[in-house]
């Protein structure tokens, strides 16, 4: 009986059998016991889609030889935690993370992640959570770099808290291990996507658009993720659900509404 | 010729055929010139999703007889945002407005609307945005109690322009005309959605699951949308896409990390 080891609930956006979740559910089963619900296939880019229309789907599987429990998954991520809670776990994990996302989630990439969306999910559901990302988009990413800062960041999570409405978006940069810094908690950076559209013409004569597009960062703060990413630390930006402007109240008050 | 006319982007989730966006589409042609790009279906609950590993097609039609220009897209709303801005208008419009939106995104609906992330997307362009929700989730809602009011918050956003970085949500409340009794600014309330899944079996044996639940606001601040909207005001909370929790920095750097 190991009463006091933390439940840790895993999921991620690019699909239950992604090396990066592979290496997060790793990394937690040295700290807790380990659920793991997660997408039946990739789900990048989904942002805070749930699944409405539609009928959801879970599957008990086992991907490797080891003795967590796993579901798989037919909806959004944010469709994973919330089933995860009500349907699987049938109460609050001590802890979420949602991870590791083959790519980067800095900056304005929170907002259209599915990875930071599931650790949303969970904040709002009163339950510690975190996203971790890697700079690098290969299905073969070297996720081994990363290990010990993940889990001393979870470790501290689990240690104090985080404050009420906040969770945490964790990135780490592409480097080898011996080149990570350390870790510097952050603010997003102010930045976007400078879309470009590929058109090409499909084999009925028909014109279609895949969306390609340029990350631009006019954001020269030395206190942003992006700031601390180019040189080679971990980021953690603490991310809320509250979107109000609250600085703005005053001054559209000030219309004629 | 009248070249002080604003150019006004109209899109919404319900797809370009709904109700709401037919009588957004009405109001904004009062206004200024307005150009049409929306899903081609219905889009709910698809939050920030954006569409990158499919094609996205593009057709132009007309609804109505009018004259306006109108784009229906195979993809998600923001996805119509980034494809009439580089693709369809080849220039930021000065104005996008989202909705009216078949339903409540007041408090923390804002996370996972539709509405809302194409007003978001909008905004992260650097394009004044507004999103518009009526409190009725029925396609045959009554959108004239609302149009007046709709009017006059997006005159005085063209006039005022809006704070960086901020968009307005605005959602009206289900009642008739005469009983708006007016507009406030607000905050969004701390809310949430307490889920049910509706689990059922398939002619084939299967589980499956409907996603359902309950809205639960335990917020009893005077000053948030809910309240605002229970009282029969229209609330206005300006919404920012800066995730930061900034006051949670400084706990968090106390840390061992």
């Amino acid at each position: 009986m190991n009463q006091k080891k933390p439940l840790i609930l895993v999921t991620n956006d690019d699909g239950i059998s992604a090396p990066g979740i592979r290496k997060l559910i790793a990394v937690m089963k040295e700290i807790g016991d380990v659920v793991v619900v997660a997408p039946d296939k990739p789900q990048s880019a989904m942002g805070h889609a749930i699944t409405i229309n539609n009928t959801l789907y879970i599957n008990k599987i086992n991907i490797d030889d080891d003795v967590q429990e796993e579901y798989s998954c037919s909806g959004t991520p944010v469709d994973c935690v919330k089933l995860a809670v009500h349907e699987i776990l049938h109460k609050k994990p001590d802890l979420c993370v949602s991870g590791i996302n083959h790519g980067s989630n800095s900056s304005i990439n929170v907002i259209y992640s599915g990875t930071m969306s599931a650790a949303l999910e969970a904040g709002m559901e009163g339950i510690p959570a975190i996203g971790f990302s890697l700079l690098d988009y290969a299905w073969e990413a070297d996720f081994d770099a990363a290990e010990d800062y993940i889990k001393k960041i979870t470790l501290e999570t689990i240690k104090n808290g985080l404050p009420n409405g906040v969770v945490l978006n964790v990135n780490v940069p592409k480097c080898k291990k011996s080149e990570i810094k350390g870790v510097k908690v952050c603010r997003q950076a102010n930045a976007q996507w400078v879309e470009t559209f590929d058109k090409r013409t499909n084999p009925q004569g028909r014109d279609y658009y895949w969306l390609t597009g340029e990350f631009i960062s006019e954001d020269k703060g030395e206190d942003t993720d992006e700031a601390a990413l180019k040189n080679n630390y971990i980021s953690v930006v603490p991310v809320q659900f509250d979107l109000t402007a609250h600085h703005a109240i005053k001054e559209i008050n000030l219309w004629n509404l």
